[in-house]
């Protein structure tokens, strides 16, 4: 068992409806030193890669996003989830179902940031039924950047996202996968990996 | 004139209607190195208090926020700009009019990540009219905690959310206070501190 899967065990709470809750430390509270330790990880698992540029989407991405750029030694950029009048110029655009609030949102990525010199790798702190992450995929391949490989926090191994993307060929590395919970017991089975 | 002066008028780009634009390095892609700079200069600036939780808004002040976090050696919580189904529980709340977005949001705090125990600094990226501010602000005093201090990165000082702020008797620490922009020009004219 790892030190994320430790601190899910710890302080992480199962809710009906397969909600894990983990924002006392990483999607509304954040421990600064966990995520320092999963920006160490991402970095491990992902050394070999030539990575110039992490990739998130606001919000919860952003925190664990910039411990792993820093890692790497290289700037992150953040899809944004609404147009913002300070954005101008081209923009690549994807839309995104979201999961957690049952919306769809357009997140949008300046041009000038994303380019056919850029090899991504791509954060976030969930991956559920993969809609962010399929996204961020199309906003990359838009760009003509070469995505390097995409690393998820928590994966909720009972939805198909994992899957999907592992499926179209990418390098996926997510630190812990919950094959399943019992909100009776607050039970938390992960996958051996 | 200090780092974050000389960054932007480096990368900064003055655009018609007093935006300025510092999206290469700040609020869209993001400069780690320069994250941990400002991280490291709020630190110097709120040593002396007793900061025990650095609190800010999502989005584009998560980055910056974790980077003061870090230094201070505490965790940091964020404010989220609309109601979760994975925050259950009783909720601080508190609205929130932006100025990009030109619209009101509803910002929430769990209950449970801020109580009497806690000695605050807020944190965000950008200080206009101080609308964000007021929301946190209002959400600390809600949960009892004490607010020691408040650091934003830019100003704009033409705007009376810094004023405003002061006037209420905190102590604010901007890095870098815009006075006047020429868009035609690009001229920034930062205030001396």
């Amino acid at each position: 068992m790892n030190f994320l899967e430790k601190r899910i065990l710890q302080d992480g709470v199962v809710k009906p409806g397969n909600v894990l809750k983990v924002d006392s430390f990483l999607n509304h509270q954040m421990d600064i030193k966990l995520m320092e330790e999963i920006g160490k990880e991402f970095y491990r698992r992902f050394a070999d890669k030539n990575i110039n540029k992490v990739m998130t989407i606001e919000a919860s991405g952003i925190g664990i996003a910039c411990f792993v750029a820093k890692e790497f030694g290289v700037p992150m950029v953040f899809a944004k989830k609404s147009k913002s009048v300070n954005i101008s110029g081209d923009l690549y655009v994807a839309e995104v179902e979201s999961f957690t609030h049952k919306n769809t949102n357009q997140v949008i990525v300046s041009k000038s940031f994303l380019s056919t010199d850029d090899h991504l790798l791509i954060i976030d702190d969930f991956l559920a039924n993969g809609c962010a992450l399929k996204g961020l995929i199309s906003i990359a391949k838009d760009a003509g950047a070469t995505i390097e490989g995409l690393g998820i926090v928590i994966e909720k191994g009972y939805q198909n996202g994992g899957k999907m993307i592992r499926d179209m060929g990418y390098h996926l590395e997510s630190l812990a996968i919950v094959d399943s919970m019992d909100d009776e017991t607050g039970a938390i089975v992960f996958r051996q990996q």
